[in-house]
């Protein structure tokens, strides 16, 4: 199931995609508005929605205005370093302050601000940004179901609800500048989410999506999901090793190869640049600057 | 004032503290239950919290059990290494894998997740940490008022609404084995929060506060805030210069030194032990390691 948030006469709602259309879940007045609250009720909400599938009324995608998929309650937690091929791009950028090793033993774990979520379409205003260092980051988001404590590998695949897309746009200067990469990570409107939170079953093999992001139209990041260092269930465990882990939760799982910083000079964002990451199977993230 | 929340029979409810006694403000229906929906009211929240007090009901205090006095809506954002001689003595750990230097020339900025936080006397689970190094930070807290972006130092003081205390309990050997902090500073039960929000016309200067903690009774950490390397103002200007601040949004401000690893050898916490962080005018945050 591809749900969504988007903008009703009510403020935001949620909804079922199914072609063209959005299939609001207001039809059923017992589910909830936010997403959160949908994905905490697992799979008896997804057995609700199923039921408004079949019946309930439709509105055009068409005309319509996606929102974030979903706010989570704990920050977007994400994970640095996480591709080969971006980790030595990073440390040979020079922009990695906190780097003592190229490849890392075990995975980074930052946050960015849930202030800093816009959902697809809404601008990313790399204007505010006076050291002109905004660079872009495609990734795949992942939502946990359940929540979770001390969760072992095996069974973290139980853990993931859906899969979205994050923009993890980053002011590099600042990213550097504060060592920790919160500031940095944390602008407003430096996470774009969407466009839809499509639900694990949908995806048979997760590591073999690939992650595309364009800028201006040209094809800058593009690698499989299997090439990461840390895979999903590995990040699950580490985290929730130590962290209680609510339903809802986004860990984005890191960048691959290809993003400003990776070229000489760098080729940083600038208002007027559509970046556009595509993910097969969740649809593509676009986002303009301004 | 000093705000708390606490548990009524209808669930986490505010109040103002006087005396002995809470006086609950749900005596004013137009008044919200939640800490950070009060705080978004400012000076308005305050005077009709100022009427219930004059004519509201009262429960005593001892038989109360106080609540973490609020929970932001983004992650704990929490300042590293901002006293002069804690940080020379965590450099000396070896437990900074990020330290470039031993002071840093701007504020290191990480956050800790909203799911650690647990109120006055709640139980901080160290016997979870499998590592063994779990460790006591008290700080002071700021919570934010109007929120705020690119807020200047000059304006910074309007934007802070009141002050609380902190314990960032970490576990040193995440802090140290992910490089960035989030991980060992977001436990389960690692952000204990209170005793109450003191609103900012109670605290004259909030430079001659001392943070003091105890370990059993033996005090380990003892310095005014005025010694903070980033004052309040900067930290503000710094965060805000890029991250969307929001009503109820709270930073810690840093730990002083005396924290267990800056003891050869390190003093790291154990289930019995009681921790104890008290700023004056705010009081005493009392928290049991299970």
């Amino acid at each position: 199931m591809k749900l969504v948030t988007f903008a009703s006469a009510g403020g935001p709602a949620i909804g079922v995609l199914d072609g063209e259309d959005i299939v609001p879940l207001a039809a059923d007045p017992s589910l909830p508005v936010d997403m959160v609250d949908f994905v905490a009720l697992g799979a008896e909400g997804l057995e609700r929605a199923a039921a408004v599938l079949r019946s309930g009324g439709r509105v055009p995608l068409d005309g319509s205005r996606l929102l974030a998929p979903i706010r989570p309650r704990n920050n977007v937690m994400c994970v640095g370093k996480n591709y080969h091929e971006h980790a030595r791009e990073f440390a040979g950028s020079g922009f990695d302050a906190s780097a003592k090793q190229t490849v890392p033993d075990a995975p980074v774990i930052f946050t960015k601000a849930l202030s800093a979520i816009v959902g697809p379409g809404d601008a990313v205003r790399v204007s505010d940004d006076a050291t002109g260092t905004s660079d872009y980051e495609g990734e795949l988001g992942v939502v946990l179901g359940p929540g979770g404590y001390h969760v072992s590998e095996a069974d973290a695949p139980a853990h993931v609800y859906g899969y979205t897309i994050v923009n993890d746009v980053t002011i590099r200067d600042l990213q550097k500048r504060h060592v920790q990469f919160f500031i940095g990570k944390s602008a407003a409107t430096y996470c774009p989410l969407g466009p839809a939170l499509v639900t694990a079953d949908e995806i048979d093999d997760v590591g073999s999506l690939r992650v595309q992001t364009r800028i201006n139209g040209e094809l800058r990041q593009d690698a499989p999901v299997k090439d990461l260092i840390f895979d999903i269930p590995s990040l699950i465990a580490s985290i929730s090793a130590a962290v209680q882990l609510q339903a809802g939760d986004m860990i984005a799982t890191g960048t691959p190869a290809g993003v400003g910083i990776g070229y000489d000079p760098p080729r940083f964002l600038a208002p007027g640049d559509v970046m556009e990451v595509t993910i097969d199977g969740i649809g593509t993230l676009t986002n303009p600057c301004a």
